[in-house]
């Protein structure tokens, strides 16, 4: 099997909190946004790189971290916390500045590294 | 940042073009499997491991091959070429047997690593 080795195609910026959030992608990558302003929605999957590694050894949590929800695996909910830190979410494409996706509806923190984008 | 690493929760068996495969979830990520019977959805991310590495590098496609359709950025379409080929399904969790997920509805190649499971 051939190795899994992912690289960013771009980095979110901009803190949860704002209603927009940019998603920037690397110089190398713009052939990929061709045509992108037809989508009016994406998914957006990224690296949760604030994840500390002991945290990808967590296999089950209460949902939520409401601990009055019955202990879960991470598969069956969408915890931050699994083996693969990898979040995946559905944005509205706003607009397209250049190498810059203007959305919302983003969660990620600032800094994550996104590894794809796919038309949603 | 921490190097992005990847590594496979299970594997796909049977034929894309079975109505039911079968997601093998390796014995150590077990107890990330607790309560998933209650999911009727999953969403199950795996790694296109059959895509050869020149494939990475192709950044613009007709959408489905079809070349009537403008040349468009991967980015805006669900093509498994693309800088990193992990494919995103949603599916039917039919039932579980064990370390065994019998699910309706996944388009991955037999022996696509899956690399998370999602509640969908």
């Amino acid at each position: 099997m051939p190795e899994m080795r992912i690289r960013p195609v771009g980095f979110v910026t901009g803190s949860p909190e704002d209603e927009l959030r940019t998603i920037e992608i690397s110089p190398e990558f713009e052939d990929g946004l061709l045509r992108i302003e037809h989508c009016e929605h994406l998914w957006v999957l990224f690296w949760m790189h604030a994840l500390p590694e002991e945290e990808r050894q967590v296999l089950q949590v209460h949902p939520r971290g409401d601990r009055a929800r019955p202990l879960t695996g991470v598969f069956a909910t969408h915890s931050p916390m699994r083996p693969n830190p990898i979040g995946m979410t559905r944005v509205k494409l706003v607009r397209r500045e250049g190498l810059r996706l203007v959305v919302e509806g983003l969660d990620a923190l600032a800094g994550s590294p996104v590894i794809d984008l796919k038309s949603g």
